[in-house]
């Protein structure tokens, strides 16, 4: 129905095939392992990110275990599934879907088989399922998404909700891709997104393949070009999404939510029900801290500071809900109040 | 009186002397030359940057024009003079106090003289008083606005307006400065400053030069270490100041002051009183519009995005009066009603 331009993640019939973000935009080259460990250390260096993709990325990780595995005892087969799931759940603590894909995963793994090959079968099957829901929910959410797009809109988005961070078509992106098909002119700023800039070596390169009109800004711009009217919407994707709405993403994503409301401007999240924790708290949730050297360099090579400079590298912000317009999920749009229509929206 | 670690600008008798603040921090290298083309050039690549700093290295260059040439003639050493500040009045366009310094220094070109030599002493009295005037400037600002600071801050700053951005001592940084020297415990942090990275190569070398200590963070942080309560004030410099209280200063400043309101977090500017443009109306400020490739590229070599694509590239953005706390000036602290303030400070 609409073009699949890109796909970062991929199941090769005995391990995991993903496209390596870090050597975008300059290098487009594709991993390939069977080792969920590999796999993990994979995620954990952001060579595969993105809140949807580390999910599908991690189930598919822990079928390569089990697939690979000549083991035909239903116990030990489990051992070393339930083995990769505890690995893979300790790579990235923020992105909820995650933990939602994992989970899926230990459910099928603890159900009973009686032989090896029935249980790799079903683990294989959820990690398939994992991966083509992510994609049709992708596709919804572009299909809901797009109403709240006008002709002519220039939509402001940070870091990268795209097809490199989901199964395909992203979430953001997705929103910005149906309403491209559907023949409206719009264009799109791009957040550069330090420190690891997703959005200058991602969204661009994503983009530029779809070729949607595309204008890259620093992160210190968004006041400046809402200051000029230069944009009508902001959509940005989530890492993890509260009962009360509390959207955890990219950090940027909160200073970008505020600058929105001084402006009147709508700031729209795009994500999956699979992002959203139910259970958590606010201050439960752990915000991931990464390597002070992703700070004081570019590109993992050039040094913007003094070496041993002291700086803090949070890889996600908390955006309050009186801050977000909507939420827009593969089942509809959440608005205020937030705690009470989340709570409808996973009652339908 | 308080010590003086970094000289950014200087005056050797017979040409300017400037540390190169693009080599910075990685490189400590002073440039010499009693070009004014070459001074020109050096404002024009940013060397030379900040805006009370290119107000005197303007002024030194219109003295190493005149000194340094074989004119006795007056009308012929007065060309020469008109044509160097012609020269230097088109480097840069936003900073007011380039202009400034070049206007006091059309002044003093224009009156009478009975000889080249008498011409060619009253240029360069001139600019050494612009120079000796700023230092004393910044360190009553700094003076005036440490009272603002208790015991235990964290200030945030932006950009540089330091030493480096300044004859010596700096506008923000002079207020922290006189803080730390007063022996209030503060500390600060520094946005790197996209796309230049004038917070993470200039202020944290600064800072570091004092022993104050310093946390770098990147600029779409701003509204995480807020939320997180880890700022309890925020000073930055300015390149020009509107009548009515609007702040022009480096890209990323609107952003900042848009999230310290919804935090309550008072957002000062500091500035010389050269920095007051009282003639001109908001929109008829023309916001420098850089190289793309600032933004395309980190530090001049590392491209991180694909390379022909758009980009917006404003070295300034515009924070109007609502978001201003104060402007500390040498003349004291302007509050606000601004417009009303402003023509006070002015008249006294």
């Amino acid at each position: 129905m609409y073009p699949i331009k890109v796909k970062a993640i991929e199941w090769t019939g005995k391990g995991v095939k993903w496209l390596n973000t870090n050597l975008l935009p300059h290098q487009e080259v594709y991993e390939e392992s069977s080792d969920y460990e590999r796999v993990a250390k994979a995620i954990e260096s952001m060579e595969i990110r993105g809140a949807p993709a580390i999910g599908v990325a991690a189930a598919f990780a822990v079928a390569a275990a089990v697939v690979n595995a000549d083991i035909n005892d239903v116990s030990k087969l489990r051992l070393l599934a339930v083995k990769a799931i505890e690995r893979l759940s300790r790579t990235r603590p923020t992105a909820y879907n995650l933990f939602w894909a994992l989970e899926r995963m230990r459910k099928v793994v603890m159900k009973e088989y009686s032989n090896g090959d029935e249980l790799r079968k079903a683990i294989v099957n959820e990690a398939l399922k994992i991966y083509n829901e992510d994609i049709e929910t992708n596709i919804k959410i572009g299909e809901i998404g797009e109403k709240l797009i006008e002709d002519g809109d220039t939509i402001l988005t940070h870091c990268n909700a795209g097809a490199l961070a989901t199964a395909a078509f992203g979430t953001a992106l997705a929103v910005i891709r149906v309403a491209w098909y559907k023949g409206k002119r719009i264009s799109v700023i791009a957040t550069e997104t330090r420190p690891v800039l997703q959005g200058a070596r991602l969204t661009v390169w994503e983009l530029r393949k779809e070729g949607i009109p595309v204008t890259l800004i620093t992160d210190n711009m968004v006041g400046y070009v809402m200051y000029r009217k230069l944009v009508n919407k902001v959509i940005v994707g989530a890492d993890r999404i509260l009962g009360d709405g509390h959207v955890i993403n990219k950090i940027g994503t909160y200073t970008i939510a505020i600058a929105a409301k001084r402006h009147g401007i709508p700031f729209y999240v795009a994500a999956p029900t699979s992002t959203f924790d139910l259970r958590s708290r606010i201050d439960e949730v752990k915000i991931e801290e990464r390597n002070p050297d992703e700070v004081r360099k570019v590109l993992n090579r050039a040094l913007i500071t003094i070496e041993d400079v002291n700086v803090l590298n949070p890889a996600f912000d908390i955006t309050p809900p009186d801050l977000v317009t909507g939420i827009i999920t593969e089942k509809g749009i959440v608005t205020e109040p937030y705690t009470e229509n989340i709570k409808k929206l996973f009652s339908l």
